[in-house]
C-alpha cells in the first residue's frame, strides 16, 4: 500500500520537526498555541485583541495562501509577526513553522502564536509543536459544526466560541455544541467570547497565562 | 520528483472520472452544480431555499466528513438526496460523485447540486464533473477571503455573496471584495443574496435556469 506508506513518512518527518519546535520555544521560555479554524472564525481578530491587551511580549506566525494582510494587522510594539505564505497549501507544516521561529527573539518571547490556515480539517493533522492547540467557533458558523468535523475539536485544548455578540442575532443553539462537545472533549475550556464586546476574554487570557 | 507525479497521477484519474461523470448528466438532460465554500458559508441553506422554490426535479449529493445532518435537511418531495460522509476527506472526488450520479434516477432530474466538503482550498482542484462551479461568500468571513483565497473564485461560474442580511450589521466593505474580483474574475455573475431576506435569489434562479 505505497499510497498509505507515502502520508505516514511525510507525517513522521512533521512530527520530528514539530518536537524540535517545541524544544526550541520551551527552551526559551516560550509556550506556543496553534490556532485552528474555519476562515472567518476570527482568528486574527481574536489575536489583535490578545496582544493588544497582554502585557508580555508576544510573537505571531501567520499562515495563508496569499496575502500579508493578517501578519500587517498583528505587528506591533509588543508584538513580532511573521508571515507564512502557503501557496496552494491548506495547512502549515512544521518546517515552515521552524523557518518562521527561526527569525524571531525568541528568548524575549512570552507566547507564540500560530495562525494557522483558514481551514477545519486539513491542519489538524499536523502538529507544528505547539505546546497547546487551540480551536475557534463563530456563531455565524452554525450550531452543526462540532458534530461535522469532530477531528479539529476532539483535539483542542481550548475551544472558543466567537462572535457571540451574535447570539440571540443569528439562529444558533448553544446547547447542541454542548451536546456534542460532550461525546468528544470534556477536558478543554469551553469560553465564549467577543472581540467587539470583551466578553469572556479575561477568562481567555487567564487560561493562556496557566500554560 | 516522485511526489509530483503521485499528485499528477491521482488529479489525472480524478479528471477521467469527472469526465464520466459530466458525460452521465449530460446525456439525462441535467445540469450539475459544484457548491464551494468555507463551512457555514451557507451552502446548505441555500440549496434548501432553492430546491424549495424551484419548480423542477432536483438531486443533491452532499459531502461531509461526518453526520448525515444536511442530507436530511433537503431531502424533499421533489429532491433526492445522497449523502456522502469522507471521513477524513477534505474534499469530494470525482469517484465519490459517481457513486453518489449512480444511486439517482438522473432522467428524471433537471438540476444535480453537489455540496463540497466546507473547505476553501482543497476542493478547489478537483473537478467533480459539474458542468458549473458556484463558489460561496458570506458576510460574517469578512472581506478579505477573495485576495485569500482567489484559486476558490478564479475558478468559479458564479459567486454568491450570502447572508447579505448581514450587511451593516457586521463590518463589511463590499467594495474590497469587488475590486479583489475585478482582479481574478471578471466573467462570473457575482450576485447578492439572502435565503432569510429573499434577496437575490430571483436572479440566482434565473442563472440556473441559463446553465
Amino acid at each position: 500500500m505505497p499510497r498509505i506508506e507515502i502520508v505516514t513518512n511525510v507525517l513522521r518527518a512533521n512530527d520530528a520537526i514539530a518536537s524540535e519546535n517545541r524544544a526550541l520555544m520551551s527552551r526559551a521560555g516560550a509556550t506556543g498555541f496553534n490556532l485552528l479554524s474555519a476562515p472567518g472564525s476570527g482568528k486574527t481578530s481574536m489575536l489583535q485583541k490578545t496582544i493588544a491587551t497582554l502585557s508580555e511580549k508576544c510573537a505571531v506566525l501567520v499562515g495563508d495562501l496569499q496575502t500579508s494582510r493578517d501578519a500587517e494587522r498583528l505587528a506591533t510594539d509588543t508584538c513580532d509577526a511573521v508571515q507564512i505564505n502557503t501557496g496552494r497549501g491548506c495547512h502549515l507544516s512544521a518546517e515552515q513553522v521552524q523557518e518562521g521561529l527561526r527569525k524571531l527573539d525568541l528568548q524575549a518571547v512570552r507566547f507564540v502564536f500560530i495562525e494557522n490556515v483558514g481551514n477545519m480539517v486539513c491542519p489538524t493533522s499536523f502538529d507544528l509543536g505547539e505546546h497547546k492547540r487551540v480551536a475557534l467557533l463563530s456563531i455565524p458558523e452554525g450550531d452543526d459544526k462540532v458534530a461535522k468535523y469532530p477531528g479539529l475539536f476532539q483535539t483542542a485544548d481550548c475551544i472558543l466560541l466567537t462572535k457571540i455578540d451574535l447570539l440571540g442575532i443569528l439562529d444558533f443553539d448553544l446547547k447542541r455544541v454542548t451536546d456534542d462537545l460532550a461525546q468528544i472533549n470534556t477536558s478543554a475550556p469551553f469560553l465564549q467570547v467577543s472581540t467587539k464586546t470583551g466578553a469572556g476574554m479575561d477568562a481567555w487570557l487567564a487560561w493562556l497565562r496557566s500554560c
